[in-house]
């Protein structure tokens, strides 16, 4: 058994969004296994576990990651993650990665995924980012490998945030900005862990894409509900979506339905449904599925790079 | 982060006991988080995720773990196992455990529990064993570490692993023997993988305390439903045991209703229900528990022993 202490490191973000968009393909077509993943409350936090197994990639295994908004504070970051991987034919664990990074990389990769399929143009976008986080940097980094960005307009709570942001990326063209400029873009990525909407309906111009990345618990949201009432609302798991995407404040409070879903990114991806009109506002929203990281644990061990042999069995 | 390759050598089955003991203890108070154990399907096989927290103990972690019955013939284990535990006040990963034999101690140490509080009696008792494997072995070890043992009979499909098993516990008075003759008894372990019953209930003597141990998944079941209905039934988890302990084929044919049952062993070791006669029949359905995982892995932790450091995060 094999232990990698930084897979993600010099991982290909074109490679990424492919292994991820197959994923989501393999998801739509009923052709993985993967129970909705678990919370375990925990004192200033909780962790979440996810198995999934892609028979067509050969890998199973399970994602472990906690989500601990105080760990800045004490120098550790929010989110930790290990991905184990079993051997299907047999069930032996054989390799265990450090997946914090990846787990960056992969929702990254779910947003260029859904931006590719779900955008009304693949070149000369304009780019909003609300939030200005390091998910807000690879949501970034992923699309650009596969869409022609424009222009960038970032938004975070701290101006000092987003204005360090912009810096960091001055190879774009590239403003911090109000939040109301910010959401006036073709194609809109909210990363912020809110739990009151950020971005209002009437800021948004007619044929946005939005990637709602934040939201992945239970009481968190971004949007103005309003939104999703206007635009055609793509999941990765209705099952997950529902218990903790950006639709679950709404359906709790009664303001969004279940049976307005217009389908998963899957479904888009291996074209069961996608944009109707270069006027349709359209939302992904990202909860994260198991199938993800196996998908980009898959990359990561396929280029290969020094592991820790361990003792196992 | 340590990882332990070898956690279970050396330790104490009284520790164990204790710690299994606790864990129930705190289950049946409501003092433990742990959603139902997830199964995935793989070929030949499966694998089942099991999170926890147990506040009291400062333990939170998963288990997981495969049961592929093919193995032995490629040379691997039918059962093995991962523990990860994380720092409950952060989220972070601070220890993996090779937890295959751990797995085979705390399922023992369950039986041990039950032993001591539904046995009629805690001295010369005599033992039946069903099933000559590892996991009779280590219920063996675990029950003789808090019980008198005065007799012990044993029954495997192929008698030749009886009679090896008996060789190899001659520290007892021990014997290889029919299954009618193995199931008279004060104490009946039966720890096959049996997918039909192999012990009638006419051959269990009033005031037998049986220990299911075998059925871990639908399909499975090991004592003629006629015992269950007899016997006043305890079970680890009742969620569980409905979809994969000894009572699931039962209730999957309708022989078998989830109000039947007794209560769970950590009620007994609490205090809330146990034997009421010396001639009631008891039973204890053990599907084992995530909870029983999180116990072990902090008795291994707390003696120490070798790890070896690894980078993360």
């Amino acid at each position: 058994m094999q232990y990698y202490a930084r897979p993600e490191t010099g991982l290909d973000p074109s490679c990424v969004n492919e292994a991820v968009e197959a994923a989501f393909a393999a998801f739509a077509r009923g052709e993985t296994e993967m129970p909705p993943k678990v919370y375990v409350t925990l004192p200033g936090g909780d962790f979440r576990t996810m198995p999934a197994y892609i028979p067509a990639l050969g890998l199973a295994g399970v994602k472990i990651v906690n989500v601990h908004p105080g760990n800045p504070a004490r120098g550790l970051e929010t989110v930790m993650a290990l991905i184990v991987l079993l051997d299907p034919p047999t069930g032996m664990p054989y390799a265990i990665l450090n997946a914090t990074g990846l787990t960056d990389l992969r929702t990254g990769a779910a947003g260029a995924v859904a931006a590719r399929h779900l955008c009304r143009k693949q070149d000369g976008i304009e780019l909003g980012l609300i939030g200005a986080g390091r998910q807000a940097e690879t949501q970034l980094e992923a699309t650009s490998a596969w869409l022609g960005i424009d222009r960038v307009r970032v938004w975070s709570r701290r101006s000092a945030t987003a204005e360090a942001f912009a810096r960091r990326f001055s190879r774009f063209e590239i403003r911090a900005d109000s939040l109301e400029r910010t959401a006036d873009c073709d194609l809109l990525v909210t990363t912020t862990p809110s739990r009151e909407p950020l971005v209002m309906d009437a800021w948004i111009r007619d044929g946005t894409h939005i990637n709602a990345i934040g939201a992945d618990a239970p009481g968190k949201q971004e949007l103005d509900p309003a939104i999703l009432i206007r635009a055609s609302v793509y999941v990765d798991d209705p099952r997950q979506a529902i218990h903790s995407g950006e639709i679950n404040v709404p359906i709790a409070a009664g303001g969004y339905s279940i049976d307005r879903i217009a389908g998963t990114l899957g479904d888009v991806v291996i074209g069961r449904g996608g944009r109707h009109s270069d006027d349709e506002v359209t939302v992904f929203d990202s909860t994260g599925l198991a199938v993800q990281d196996l998908a980009i644990a898959g990359v990561a061990l396929r280029r290969g790079g020094p592991g820790v042999e361990l003792v196992f069995p």
